[in-house]
């Protein structure tokens, strides 16, 4: 089973601050690209995979989702997502992503924000959002970049000159790693950015398109920290299809 | 006009005494990696772009191609090429990448190793290739890994502790990067792996693996330096197929 940190008190009552957690899907400064990335949602069947406050699930249904099923492993979110969520086309679901059974060819779009790096079973999950999509189905979803991820001491170091640079090391050596984020002891699956995608291809997945997220000019101006991720990558934003 | 550094004396006189250079590919320790990427050769029709002192244009050859073009910008590179092939299913042309024209369909497999990285315009070279493959053609290739090549400054960074850490910067300012590998001011062009891997896509291949090469535990125990290729990647394979 995988770590539920999310019902953690700590952990949840910080992740509960985060802008993306305020602001919904807006307070994510990656949202446009993922958008970009997105089919038109009229009609489309949706899977939520790790809904966390459901956010996306009640955007895609005012998108005009046929319906959409939003799947989390944490009680304590599940619950603020149904108390907020009114829309009759949405169906919440607790479950574990590492052993999920989803019905063949039951949706049209699989989509996912930053939960997969915390599987170790990814080809499982994989295959399973394989089955779970009709023909010509969309799988998008998003991930802690492997740069972000790869070393075991991650952060930044200091030059000579007093400018900075990502520390990387260990990149070639996938599994977990144990992180302080909200919470001590989190942990996190490394993968390369390689093994991400060989696995959607064995899979039978048509690769469709990667964004390695990083601001516009405008979001750099409006937020001048987002620097931090023109010097690395912290999210990778995949987009494949079933053939 | 690519810059022709391999037609610099001293990089040249450099670039001669490289493991690679002395000992063809198996000089090269990712070359069981492309290899495991690579269709049987038996009556293929070959571009080797990039083909440097014609290792791998013999190498195909000597595997049953049909034919193989081997390309270079460089002439000192050809003059050796020619010089040590005999094979009459062996051609060379010198060509600048950057402006190669190509006839359709004409052959079955592209390969380069280690020379797109030097382009300014990729999509340029890839729509030129699909062009240039027969249906089902594949496409090959392996560059410097945008990892390696991200930061202004690159290099290891020391921890406090003695451990070090490859320097990670600029990785979504994409564009030429000046080294001093070799000779002074080698002209490099980073692109994200995203940016690639679009570029591929949008031109109508069909990713078909990636492979960030990093040492068996075999080279591993044979040559320990290769130690700083598990912490950072230094090489991209990329596979891709033409429907």
């Amino acid at each position: 089973m995988a770590q539920n940190i999310y019902d953690d008190p700590g952990f949840f009552a910080g992740y509960s601050q985060l802008n993306r957690s305020l602001h919904g899907l807006d307070g994510a400064p990656e949202w446009p690209a993922i958008q970009a990335l997105l089919p038109p949602m009229a009609g489309k069947r949706v899977v939520d995979l790790g809904c966390g406050f459901g956010w996306f699930s009640r955007w895609a249904a005012a998108q005009g989702a046929a319906g959409v099923l939003g799947i989390d492993l944490s009680a304590r979110m599940l619950a603020r997502a149904r108390a907020e969520t009114s829309h009759p086309a949405i169906a919440y679901q607790q479950a574990d992503l590492e052993t999920l059974e989803l019905e063949e060819a039951r949706f049209d779009l699989a989509y996912s924000a930053l939960a997969f790096h915390y599987l170790a079973d990814f080809p499982r999950l994989v295959a399973t959002v394989h089955r779970a999509l009709a023909p010509g189905g969309h799988f998008v979803f998003t991930i802690e970049h492997p740069i972000y991820m790869a070393s075991t001491r991650p952060g930044w170091l200091a030059r000579d000159d007093g400018a900075h640079a990502w520390a990387l090391d260990h990149y070639a050596v996938e599994g977990p790693r144990e992180t302080d984020w909200l919470a001590p002891g989190v942990i996190k699956q490394h993968r390369r950015m390689a093994t991400t995608v060989n696995a959607l291809i064995a899979a039978g997945f048509t690769l469709a398109a990667l964004d390695e997220w990083a601001p516009s000019p405008a979001q750099l101006a409006a937020q001048p920290a987002l620097q931090d991720e023109v010097e690395r990558p912290m999210m990778l934003l995949v987009s494949a299809r079933r053939g």
